[in-house]
């Protein structure tokens, strides 16, 4: 069998160890023979891939990024896009199946294409950790290690000068990196998408934490919103920044918090360190481990499924199922951290 | 209430962040007070202990070690010993209820003591993640963080001298250290208590890897035992060192690796550093909420109980069930690694 | 003798380090007292401080931040301010001498302070390393480190997309942190104040890389200018964000270099993670021993001096001829730097 | 020009970065052309090599190891060794010089070649920075903070278990890991082969650190030695081990102290992990402007002479005069650490 790779959307650690897990599971026990795709769909589109030998994935497990290069390119769009297309290039090189490394969008096309007949598997990729259908996804624990030690550094130099920080982490549309990388470090308010809050609230907190004599601490997920809207807007000089990009909360927060509670304030966003990088022994683990298992799912003929993480074992679920399940912060969870800090 | 914290065995990451969780949630959520045995159950038998405040655990989540100390002492041994003794002292102090974190030993001791009426729940602490009633234990995932990045450092020196390294890690009765250190380290051979090999196999591994051009890196347990033990007690000039702590296996086979296959080989001995320092991120959100539902356990008078994870949930189990049955690795996760290097 | 500490300016790894050492040498080797003035120069002016004992410096060597607390207050302002108002504090507090931690303000202040015959010895605090009168001052070595790690982060994200990446660190007058992490790193271009470039020239550099196949990564210093303004104002929606904080120049190349190269392009500003959290060894060994020499320097009256670095060797300079010579990366290692990307 | 690059002895952090900063060096700036000798003198003594081109340099800066691997032939023995076949060798390959980095014995093998007429520049290579010629050899800050971070983790567990801790580090004839890494990690003892002291000394130490409330932690570089051998030598039993091997200091300390002191004591031998993995941003950039001046020495026909660094310069000195001279820690350095703990 001659199995196509590709990662798609972006960066996440263990990318590299998917590919690698991927790979050695399928040349030793099941004899394969593996292409990789070069720059996600892309490579798909334009027929354009190179072999993966044994040798080539040699040392990845610990290597960032993804040999293969990434992109966001949409699979049905474009002169070499669609199911027809695709089945045709795979055909003329005696592709028999693909395992498709990536988010939700990666994910939804990949079902898209199975439901046309095409044989694709599907490892989830999301650092933020949202997709339902998993316990943890790869690139997460290395990303809250990353924020946790970054929270570590801040926090002395918010206590060395009195000051409230604000770091800005990532998370979309759910709060996990905040969550964990705000439990581990201390923070005296974490923030997420989950769970909007007025600044009225967050001053609350804030000033508890200087009134028992120390530097408040607040993490916050970059899709944060404030519950009370018009309030936010009401800084309307604030908004005139308009940024189309990573770092416009904390931004916001910052001196919102500092106007309110006279209290000097700084924000900082980590942004893409969160990203990059050697991934954490766990990571590696669990990405060799989804990696070597969508390669069993390619030999079970699963297509359209994709791999996840239940407890300590690896299972298959269908992507139609899994995908569109939003992974949120529970309020358990958040009540929970809530009394360390509230 | 008036809970009673202590820590038992060997040094473990996360013991700080567990007493932290404990303390915040117990002073947050019920208004408990607490106080700290110290040295383990040595400060229990002497009735030795202290205060704990909320301001007294401000910044441990991230502490290694323990601020109570800890000991190996046996809480039915001694004058104070016995529950009718213990039961006395906790009275005389008016502690409530106790907090008992620790290992097999420690949790044994717990749940005797509870049948004899006292009030106990406890925290397993378990470096070696050897208790099969949690998915993991909280210090596991620092130490295979640590033990990965050794390995790291070790495989580019192997390389370099075209050597064959033998790395010990902890791992006394199973080899989940070994198996996730050495799957996220590259490792060409795993060696686990669970899994007795000859020395004619680990050979056959060694020789393979430098039939490929590569430096062969073995990461070993501690509790790893040869298959073929006449094979290993041959060697009497090596069993001449009688040693009576760490360190043996690592020693014994690169001498018998280098005899056989010729390949210049090292051992390592990685030691007490995957037991001491600041946990991982990982770690200090288990300890965190593992500190924080034993309170709850507490004031569910759940004694005899032990607070536990499973898949992203802490849930409680009573110690008579969980103690006793021993975390294996199973036979399929062995395998899994073992196409890896095999 | 009773000496008084003070720590002022920003955050800086070692300042903890400075103090026990200076502590440390002083109650060991000269039977002196300690007290601390909080939050630096403030706490002189408002008589303001602690004692520090043996015991208070415990475990002080690793930990980032400073626990006399820092502010930017100047000591010539306020009620309490100016020699002759301080000398009378320290006469009815009897503390017979300050060493002051601090950067060029701070030791520019002391020295008018010595010259109306206070007796002050400084220790030179700089992360950016740019102070003519010592080989390296703490917490450039951390910096260095912390920014080297994250570049080692980047640079695989911008490899798995072909991106440029614009990595902005630390910096304001000289670009020593960039001239070293930018090495370390592997930067294919390194800006830094003493060196304008042009666009024009940045987007050669960028271009040749991209030629090359690999994903350009450029480092720049925060205070780094463009050398054709002209062409920079030209940017004017740019300049509309008018940011008067971190993150001017990073944020103002990534797209400049996109639109000129057609290279998609991001910037990233480090931040404040780069003088935070704890020091390397180096800096710790360095911290303290400038801490210890300070204190000799107290007892050798060298009033108006400070310690610096030569070599492996702590000098005494005076501060009168030490501050004011800032220390630019010479041409020399600029050109030495550039032939590895230029 | 055509150069032969060598790396022998053990393994050094930045070896890898010295062959890149010499490729590109010599490759941008000279137009030079670069092979490796494999496995050190004996790629040389065979006639074993291989073209290094500027790409295989890519991203070797932060690869710990070596590409060439390396090893502890001497160039002397053997059929292909001695001047005039190695002459003859690098004539028919049309060499022009070689670059030889490594330890004493490399750069004393340099100089003996150099005299008969060879063109040898030498880069001095160290972990233990014994080298009187430069003020710091690459791979000792690497050394150093690895053995800094494995003290910090060590010592909570020390301080857990109320244990006295011995942790021998690298430095067969000079202390200077010990004394950086002790001083950077607060030990209680540091003891180093320049500076014997008794039994008696040492237990003194460590019964002050208990009778202040602490878990004594000693470093002792493994080149150390007891002063009274005598009291060493009563202690048959463990000499017994005979071991010819890394290890042995402080595994016969840990027993000693604690028969004389009756306070529990662990030894931890840190080992390989000192001189493998990737080296810090300092020894990246050392290691990066070594190679270069090497080439930069070739083209001044400087044979027979290495670069070191003096204060932050790179400076050619003379292998002749350079090696023999043994770079030991001064009595003021070690006095001055002695304060901290004695």
């Amino acid at each position: 069998m001659k199995i196509g790779i590709l990662t798609s959307g972006g960066d996440c650690p263990g990318l590299n160890a998917v590919i690698r897990g991927a790979v050695l599971k399928g040349v030793i026990s099941h004899d394969a023979e593996f292409v990789g795709f070069r720059w996600g769909w892309k490579g798909v589109v334009e027929g354009d891939f190179m072999p993966i030998e044994r040798h080539d994935v040699r040392g990845l497990s610990k290597q960032g990024g993804t040999i293969l290069g990434s992109s966001r390119t949409n699979p049905f769009e474009g002169e070499g896009g669609g199911p027809e297309n695709i089945q045709r290039m795979l055909d003329e090189n005696g592709i028999d199946a693909i395992i498709a490394i990536g988010g939700e969008g990666t994910l939804t096309a990949a079902r898209r294409l199975t439901d046309a007949g095409l044989k694709i598997v599907g490892v989830p990729k999301t650092i933020d950790n949202d997709l339902a259908a998993t316990d943890y996804s790869f690139g997460f624990d290395t990303a809250v290690e990353i924020a946790t030690e970054a929270i570590d550094r801040l926090r002395t130099t918010a206590e060395s000068h009195g000051r409230c920080l604000v770091v800005e982490v990532m998370g979309r549309h759910v709060g996990w990196i905040a969550l964990h990388s705000g439990m581990a470090g201390g923070a005296h308010a974490i923030l997420i998408p989950e769970q909007p809050k007025t600044i009225e609230q967050i001053c609350e907190w804030v000033e508890s934490v200087r009134d028992r004599g120390r530097a408040p601490l607040v993490v916050v997920a970059e899709g944060f919103h404030l519950e009370d809207m018009e309030g936010a807007h009401s800084h309307k000089g604030l908004d005139a920044f308009n940024r189309p990009r990573l770092g416009g909360i904390a931004e916001r927060l910052a001196p919102m918090i500092e106007e309110r509670t006279g209290i000097e304030s700084r924000d900082t966003v980590l942004g893409h360190i969160q990203r990059g990088g050697a991934p954490s022994a766990y990571d590696r683990v669990l990405a060799t481990r989804l990696g070597m298992h969508a390669v069993d799912a390619v030999y079970e003929n699963a297509w359209g499924s994709m791999v996840t993480l239940r407890g300590t074992d690896i299972k298959t679920v269908s992507i139609a199922e899994a995908v569109g399940s939003l992974n949120r912060v529970p309020q358990a969870r958040y009540d929970e951290a809530k009394i360390l800090f509230g």
